[in-house]
């Protein structure tokens, strides 16, 4: 089953990992969201990308879930002697990507043949696509005003009352190539558990992206379980957009899109209530702890994909 | 005593420590030839003025002579994993203040307020200035053709045959502020053991520099020693433009400017030769192995400087 992944950092990373594991390399593409992309220090920073990479490569820092394993700090340490910015926080290995990346950048090199470049030298044979090469920025509308994303995420901690969300550049944007093909090919288009508001959408708004993938076998993975966000602000953001964060809002959130969806074991009363919007449910574990616990939860993911398409097949 | 020095990297950082343990840092200034700067990796990469800033913060790698002591190499590493071009040594340290530096300069920020900036950071008092904040770029013609500094110093070894040497920008730029009044107000100019062709002779080549020092006290302490250099290629320099390498050709090298040279005891039978020069000449050990060794150098430095004051004022 040829599958496309959407992705934003953490938990999208995490299941992209799973589906990696059960697929072949192939046989996977992941788009990843590159509207937390910012300029800081003079240097391009992708953090969705590199998470995705670090974690498909196995380099992830496991207790932070962004940045690499076996990190140092030493130029973030001088930086900060030097009173520098030093509020986000560049690790010497994890600097090397941005550095790089952004030498290429200004050699005239799009970002998704430096995310291939990058791949090859990590050993990752995924293929991983930013959404597009061109910039886009999500900005965060909040009760202190627009905020540029990582100004919000990082130095003020999510902390600001959120009104909405702006991703600037957008209309002008174009899929990075390969991306309209993969959504063409794809029998299986995963929402990855990655924040809706700021991971995904982003995505989703890229011209082109939503017809492609419109009429598709579309599973996703709740970033919400209970009421609260596994890591990050997604269910806050709920919240002060007046909406009770659960599983079931987030299938709402993609109402449309979704074929299916894999929620918690923890809200499995919701699963009625999902199935009432017309999407098939699986439920299962979703917290994903470690390794095994990515490689079930993808499992799930194909199976309900597999249920699905059964099912489709038997109402021929 | 008002004591300028005059400065390229290694030899000449040195000095200027054993200067700044006898002297008040009010009555210290250190001009850096700033000709081996260069753009790399999209950083502004400066090797002297950051060689001279560590020594005098006592932050300086011991075994290299340039870079940071308790240094790590994670970002180089994995630069190297991703085939960037890892051939300049940078450490994760290192990077720090060129990256900050660069920032800094794209927001419109001098050079030499930089440095300020950068010795306040390191709790260096003594007053280091670029030669100048404009842009020179030291180039090495060669029988291969004319080769950037770096290119020529690190990334070929030094190995192409040197045919001479050229400025680029010199005629444009503009001393530092600072360092007309440093050297207007000097009572003494120290031309520090560092590469005449590449490391002073940038200095001495900004516009006013020269007639500033011109008539003032100049003590000069020779880089080379027997016929070698201490550290770097100025003895393969001499001899490939024809010239035999020796503190005598230091001499000759500097004539018209100097007033006194100090010379390795090596080296003994050249005192009387360069005093024929018509210059103040003191035989002792030049080369500095330890903090005491540099110590005892710049004494002997201002104590030929004393020895041609008092003959000077004998003399009126």
């Amino acid at each position: 089953m040829r599958v496309v992944a959407l992705a934003g950092g953490v938990g999208g990373a995490k299941l992209v990992d799973g589906l990696a594991r059960i697929t072949s390399p192939a046989d996977l593409t992941v788009i990843v969201n590159t509207g937390d992309d910012f300029e800081h220090l003079g240097l391009w920073i992708c953090p969705d990308m590199d998470t995705v990479v670090y974690t498909l490569a196995g380099l992830a820092n496991p207790d932070t879930g962004w940045g690499r394993n076996d990190e140092t700090w030493n130029f973030l340490e001088t930086l900060s002697a030097l009173g520098g910015p030093a509020w986000f926080r560049l690790g010497d290995r994890d600097l090397a990507l941005s550095v790089e990346r952004t030498r290429r950048l200004e050699s005239g090199e799009p970002l998704s043949s430096i995310a291939d470049h990058f791949c090859e030298g990590f050993g990752v044979s995924v293929q991983v696509l930013p959404m597009t090469d061109d910039r886009v920025a999500t900005l965060v509308l909040t009760v202190q005003g627009e905020l540029p994303f990582q100004q919000y995420f990082v130095a003020l901690g999510c902390e600001p009352e959120v009104r909405g969300f702006r991703f600037e550049g957008i209309q002008d944007s174009r899929p990075a190539p390969g991306v309209l093909p993969a959504l063409e090919e794809a029998q299986l288009i995963v929402l990855c558990p990655s924040n809706p508001w700021v991971s995904l959408d982003p995505i989703l708004a890229v011209p082109g992206v939503r017809s492609a993938i419109a009429g598709k076998q579309v599973v996703g993975v709740s970033p919400i379980v209970g009421a609260q966000a596994i890591k990050g602000p997604a269910a806050k953001m709920f919240r002060e957009l007046g909406i009770e964060p659960s599983a079931l809002a987030v299938a709402e959130h993609y109402r449309g899109l979704l074929s299916g969806m894999v929620i918690d074991s923890q809200d499995a009363s919701l699963a009625d209530p999902i199935r009432s919007l017309g999407l098939g449910v699986r439920v299962t574990q979703t917290i994903m702890r470690n390794p095994l616990d990515r490689k079930k939860l993808a499992e799930e993911v194909l199976a309900l994909a597999g249920e699905r398409l059964a099912e489709t097949e038997g109402g021929l």
